[in-house]
């Protein structure tokens, strides 16, 4: 099953374990959001800090795990030819929009968009803390200091998760400019059960 | 009020805003884990993507601010002597004893010390994802990759907290020897209402 989430939008799915996830960059330069629960304890999910704990780096790449706040298998990376992810980022929302740009009006938010594609399977907003920022560029400086990059992703490429287990999936196209270098474009998320 | 959070333990409290909130290493060398939660909404504690994404920094020290998962200020640093401090790890945990070190029997952790002394005040144990490891030394390399250092703090020295609104807040003293040297201590906390 191929679908375009479309930009600035976000949509959810129901994966049994094993089912490979793509999303592709359609246009390039595009970045998007993924967050994964497990379907067996809607609170339990996707967690950066137990992810690089376990793997030992801030780097997410083919061979990391994307572990839950219970330490549970979620995703694994299986191919990636990108390299380039970000998993220290909160997904943006109304209130980053309001706090970190001055935004007076509603904005379109990956956050809005998680818990509601994932409110749809019963997921409660609460869970979703921290998404995984697929082509992503944010530099750590030695000092600690943070840098948004634009993406150095180009059409066609991608990076594809195998749920470990089975679970519920959203995949975000992020409205961002900062992350996006100005543009808003959709991403392809390609199902493939195994 | 000065308590002692005994060596391996935590403990909680409901904290007015402007209350300050002082963790001091009693003996030296020893880590720990701080988690605050809005009173208002026990599903909205601290993030580590948040915070890393309103401060431009993964490396939190005076002047830092922790937002929670609503990116709305919980503590604010006013007052750090030791300046080494990690917000990338989540708390341990008995899985985390399991699968990183092949803990067979039940090992006491911080994450069950968080959910337990946090559930007295309704805090449920899913709001508990990412905790803000103080005194704790863990480097990032260039490439991203992670490395756990023996701690630089010595006796005496601490890092105090501002509650920014009405809060419950929890403090353990962290039982992992790899954060620890190997030694398991105590760590002092003074509250201090303004």
């Amino acid at each position: 099953m191929t679908v375009i989430v479309p930009a600035a939008g976000g949509m959810a799915w129901e994966l049994s374990a094993g089912t490979r996830l793509r999303v592709v960059d359609v246009e390039g330069g595009q970045t998007g959001d993924v967050f994964a629960v497990a379907a067996d304890d809607l609170s339990d999910g996707q967690s950066n800090g137990r992810s690089f704990d376990y793997g030992g780096t801030v780097r997410l790449t083919t061979g990391s795990v994307l572990y839950s706040r219970r330490s549970r298998p979620l995703l694994r990376i299986v191919a990636d030819e990108v390299g380039v992810h970000d998993f220290l980022y909160a997904p943006c929302s109304q209130e980053m929009y309001e706090i970190g740009y001055g935004a007076t009006g509603p904005r379109p938010n990956c956050f809005d968009n998680l818990t509601t594609s994932l409110g749809a399977f019963g997921v409660p907003a609460a869970t979703v803390t921290i998404a995984f920022n697929v082509f992503m560029r944010a530099d750590v400086a030695p000092d600690g200091r943070l840098t948004i990059r634009p993406p150095t992703v180009t059409a066609g490429q991608g990076v594809t998760f195998q749920a470990e287990r089975d679970l519920v999936v959203a995949v975000t196209a992020c409205p961002a400019a900062t992350c996006n270098d100005g543009k808003l474009l959709p991403l392809g998320v390609d199902i493939d059960p195994q």
